[in-house]
């Protein structure tokens, strides 16, 4: 107690995963090592009349993805991370490519060693999209590096699983004492419309919700849900985009199984109209699942206040919506089936999230905190270093002003795509500075943490779930083999 | 007027679709023309002490179905249709199989051929498990012939459907006018599930439950049904082993879809207990689903009470227990993963549904009629002509003895196929004769129909239902294209 | 088979509960004893282009009822009779009121010598308003009399009984082989607004709707049905306003319970926004549950489909609207709460529901003879006499005109109250004549069965429904006592 | 920062509504001012090895409650909150009841005199059983005193509220900013039932259980979340004691009803057949709702882990067993229904839930806390100052021994009450310390703090809920007068 601390943050109005509370925070080593009165520090930062948040926790995010061939996306976790500081956000979760002829090792390997240009703290989530028995051989040693989740895909081309090979996946998670990320839509269904769509000359942007109805993701999410049951595996659906959806997790939440829903932005603020827009300015808005209306919007909140929807996350996507070409390489003359799905976000996030819900009166602070911050660190193994004002959690920290008002554009984004869907929007409440395990990132837009101020996260082991009983004698997928 | 009847049924108990009251029966030109009073007839039956029902409709068993190289499995429409008769079924829907190297014209031709020899009158259902643009280029035609519903399997490897084929089959069904009847299990989850089994060495009869859980069935069920609101086809799911699935089908009827679940006798007086007998013998209760608890029976009653069970068929299948080779080829070695799916019952099932459902108070003698010839009828396109006791609805009729215990054996069953796997079981009430469009063709256990008496029904077509309007816009699968 | 019928029906296109056939109807002793071929009739009618219907089964409407003073309302069996047969029903079940100073067996025999007047054929719901034990006495007798169902009110002062009393009503109906209709609403949360609303100064006919909204209706739906549950008493809850309401009476169903639900011309075709009109004009569209929404008559209409609610009412209420004193006896200047709820609609029912639900495709013919005919006639015992065109059956016939359309005034209803809520309503499909037993009463609009021509119904037990098992140890309130 | 801690809890594992973190806390002027690197203090206590919790809050418990005569029951706040501190609880509400002849505020002044001696902090509710005009009119002032809770039986002679009355208490509740608290059972329904089984000559305790069945709780549940509804109103549903009640909550709290449901350990680890032991033992047992079986036991874990039901409380009662007189004062002949409701658990309800809970696996450290104390602080309008260990929380603090094994009995209990219901039952877990405001109240089971160390607790305004939209034309209860 001698000691001084490094750092005083006082007079603030702290919100952390659970309340709302004056008090100063003590920080030295990076963390937070005392909480109330705060004693003496090398740093003193007067934030009255500010509100503290965590710093952001983005678990779904393509930064600095690992591409076929090696190669990388417009996005960095330097320049992502740079984005992300802006926006109140000091941890991301991005993913680790399964690329052909390279292990998964290689993979990881490589992206580590981008990793350490980050300006935020990252950790991975492995995808598997060819669970071949080496692969899936390799699986245990990549979790034991701390990657603690795995992400399927229930569609697209190149990434698809089957039901066996997802089943796959999802028992080796469950036996590794890891969570399965899943993207759930139905891929043959939006191969059938894509390809009918085409055929009757419905090209554009807009006809990309039209290849992907909510029917489509709510097959798919209960179909996830079911084989999830089969091997007693804890699951998180990714991107829910309408209450339909949320509804049978919630379902399924009630007959005690162990699955989480997340969400995203675009699915609070864009709507199937944007990509009505004319001609490929549509395509700026192109992610998946699709936007949908205007009412599916205020569902997605009632599922949120109701607790179905516990994460919202970005799915930051790393595509440039101009240049010569179009949406990332796709071309002006694209069809809506060309264009790559995806959207930039892991700087708009945070404050979306503030302004639309806590300044609109939707949530409460604490609320805020649990969606962008504490719950996806539980629920990745995060917690308790990552996602909550606590003694002995990283010292990661967002001073708000709740009352600025803010327009986005992309210069304020600060990410490297082109563009922002949300250009034009007006938030209120802003990330005026962002501290990085103790270290100030970001004053008044000004990002100050270098390449590399990010370290890498191992996770910890889930704690494993109870395998699901719907099998005649008590027989369970965990019993065999 | 003048014309006397051909013939007279006096002074019976008359249970239609709807209630069952004291009339005579006039019948000419093999149809109900004449009903309350009856003029005179050519010949009179006293049907005094006993209780009248329409000839049971099975629209769901494997009678003659020609099989790859064009052969056929052990029961023709002949056995078949005489077993059939001896149990108080007059019609049935079997099966027109997708044959490698041939035409579905020209397996329809042949079946028509082979139907020639058929005791009882018979329809069929396309079977469709290779959706190719040739074969879906036929199917018009076929459906033109008079095959009003197409059949769809999302299990087994010769005839698994993918979502993209099912939707092909759906969206068909939908322009043709057609119903759609789906086998719902998950055909990766089994196969996952079957090879750790194997793995494991769990082979005998007993794992086929474990192989297909509850859940395989639920998830594949829900799919289905999605994707017949996605083109807007009317689907009738078959043999539905549990409360659970039903429910499945209960929410989406609650939503509006047009969706129907069948079930079997199979689910209604067997259990996984069977196939735990000792050896080879459980090898004769396999079937898919596979037959669950004892409770998970009452759950099916509890279903066809609410109505959201309305058929009960057989699903008749055509596989020999014994003979040198186990359960039809399979051999006494054969793991569960071996043995042929599928148990007789086309001459089992009224008597069993009569007993279990009339006799023992859980459903009224007119709820058995819906269930077992009007609903089924009605459905699939034979009503008016079949399913009912109605003025112009044609002369099939069963005259049944309330009271009459019969103990159940393979002789009894009248059929080819070598076994029963209902042996054993008391029934209470009785086929005594059975009309067919007003000839008597079976009297006192003795089938008099000869080869030749049963016609082929072309059905008409259905009445198309509504398109789902789960797609943006108000666009649907129906409009493309 | 010598003697000749007294009519036949030929060449009609026959309507019954479950199909739509063409064939003649022979008539003799008042009822139908051929069907199909009909030989000789003294009299013929050729229906060719018409559609027969049995004749309307309204279980639910106020004619005659024997008011406090042993007086009468201004609709008796002899008018509302006309207007029945007008509109094309057939049967009525009236009420015995409880009357103050005279035993129920006093009222029964005052209702009775009314009877003798009827122009239809009738029966009774026996009102408990007052469950003391000396009524309670005599309710065994009055059941034994065929007045084999009790009508309870949960709301309006002088008729509602609290929940005991109910308990009380219940208990005799299951003792006694009776059933209960019930008018759901709370009577304590109505009171409560009512007097907020007048001490705010709001009192004209569109603040009944307020008085009384959704709410009020579906808690005590959900608690009649909770009692029921109790006693093992089946119920059907009258004149079900809306979907939410409906929606308790299915999960109620789903388990186990016996249920079921009225609804009536007034939920189907007005809406809050009638009584809205100027002035008092609104008071002629008030009753009880209110009116709801346009878009709840929709919800109505799903419900119908879903078989939720199987029965449409009248519910036909016997008060003027004009004349000196405003809505029947209220005035002028009569708040809501003091003007009478209730609508007249013994005749306009089965046009209404006929040109609403078959002529504009939301039901089928056989739908609407359930919902008119046939569902009420088997709730309330008056099956297979009554409800249906079948042998044995009274030989109760409507002819349609499907075609024709009129526009409904109150000339055309031909009822003794002033005024029809359905005036300037175009309906397409008109009864050009009514058949009681038999005899023609009416045809072409004119009314032609005299004064006496009804019949009183008494009516069977009813078939015990199994008591609820949710007391501990087995126990049921039907085991007590 | 100069000033010295009053006392530090030093290497402590420690448990919030939260997480579970190792931390020290500091404590000056009886509050939380540290945590994490904690100064001197003026006392140390070494709590290495122990888990330290919040003090429990107890929001339903009887104590000190002014009967009618301004009398007093067995157990005072003196008494009862020895065993509370025993127990680690540090925060009771108990309750105000309405006195004839006696205002609002006597009745409040008396309980605040009679608090003087009180051990704990503590609260009330105030009790409406008659809501005449005089009374509703004393109630804005009673909740400007801080009493900002109303409570309303829906059962019971002397305390029932009709819907009308209970209507004016959610009114006057919602104006005020005040929650109600509500006991929901069918008083007529009960009525009905304890007669028919007096009548029977059934007596005995056990049938407390049959006059009460599971669907008198159900229906009154669901009738207070719609009157709840109409007014817009929060409430909390005291008590719930089985699944299917809860089912009811969980589904108003899925369309947006602000009500939450609370249980206590009677229905955790008592059952209907501990009512049934030999002679008036039974009696011990008999509280309302009754106990329910086993099996409900564990619907109701599954309820907690859902978040149904957040809350555990002791519904804590002062009704003797022995003595000269039978429980209480009924006497060893009475029936069940003179046999006074409810159990002691003041003191065994927080080593219950610890026990049967965290020690049994079956809810989380942190998930305890929200039960026991963070949730009904924060409910109730105690948070933050109460329910949490956080900064500038009150220094509310058990020390527990999470292995240690205690056999529960009544000295253990330390209460006036002569008897625990749950004698016998061993518990793993233990409380050895609690703090009051930074005060040793207890250790290792002795009771240290005096009468009159606890303190009133005024509690601050409920924030409104939104009022229901359930009413036409967007009229709301609260929009008149």
């Amino acid at each position: 107690m001698t000691t001084p601390l490094d750092l005083a943050i006082r007079n603030a109005t702290v919100a952390t995963s659970r309340d709302v509370t004056q008090m100063d925070i003590g920080i030295a080593g990076g963390r937070i090592v005392q909480l109330g009165r705060v004693g003496p520090a090398a740093e003193d930062v007067d934030a009255r009349g500010l509100i503290v948040t965590p710093g952001g926790v983005d678990t779904h995010c393509h930064l600095d993805q690992v591409e076929p061939g090696m190669g990388n996306g417009a996005e960095t976790l330097a320049t992502g991370g740079r984005s992300a500081l802006a926006g109140g956000t000091t941890s991301a979760v991005s993913f680790l490519g399964q690329i052909p002829d390279h292990s998964l090792t290689e993979v990881l390997q490589e992206s580590l060693r981008r990793g350490e240009a980050s300006r935020i703290d990252y950790s991975f989530h492995q995808i598997i999209n060819d669970a071949t028995p080496e692969v899936m051989a390799e699986v245990p040693q990549i979790i034991e590096r701390g990657i603690r989740s795995l992400k399927a895909f229930l569609t697209y081309d190149a990434a698809r699983l089957n039901d066996a090979e997802f089943l796959e996946v999802l028992e080796a998670a469950r036996r590794g004492g890891a969570m399965v990320a899943v993207h759930c839509e139905n891929y043959h269904a939006i191969g059938w419309l894509t390809k009918k769509l085409l055929a009757d000359g419905r090209t554009g942007p807009k006809y990309h919700a039209w290849s992907r109805p909510k029917v489509v993701e709510r097959e798919a999410t209960y179909r996830a849900i079911c084989l999830a049951e089969l091997t007693g595996t804890p699951i998180q659906v990714f991107h829910v985009s309408c209450a339909e959806v949320a509804e049978e997790i919630a379902r399924a939440q009630a007959r005690g199984v162990k699955v989480w829903g997340e969400t995203c932005p675009q699915y609070l603020v864009l709507s199937e109209d944007d990509m009505d827009r004319p001609g490929q300015e549509g395509a700026g808005f192109m992610c998946s699942p699709a936007p949908r209306s205007r009412a599916d919007q205020e569902g997605m909140w009632d599922m949120i206040r109701r607790g179905v929807i516990d994460v919202v996350s970005s799915d930051h996507s790393a595509f440039n919506l101009t240049g010569k070409n179009g949406k990332d390489a796709a071309g002006p003359e694209a069809s809506f089936a060309e264009i790559p799905n995806g959207v930039p976000g892991v700087g708009a996030r945070m404050p979306i999230v503030f302004s639309e819900g806590v300044s609109k009166g939707r949530i409460t602070l604490d609320h805020f905190v649990r969606l962008t911050a504490a719950n996806p660190a539980k629920l990745y193994g995060l917690a308790p270093q990552k996602g909550d004002i606590a003694i002995g959690a990283d010292a990661d920290l967002v001073l708000w002003d709740a009352g600025r008002k803010v327009t986005l554009d992309n210069a304020v984004m600060q990410h490297a795509v082109d563009y922002t869907p949300y250009a034009g929007l007006e938030v209120t409440g802003w990330p005026v500075a962002t501290y990085l395990r103790g270290t100030r990132a970001m004053q008044d837009g000004e990002v100050l943490a270098p390449e590399g101020a990010g370290r890498f996260l191992p996770r910890g082991r889930y704690k494993l779930a109870e395998p699901s009983s719907d099998v005649p004698n008590g027989f369970t997928a965990a019993e065999i083999g």
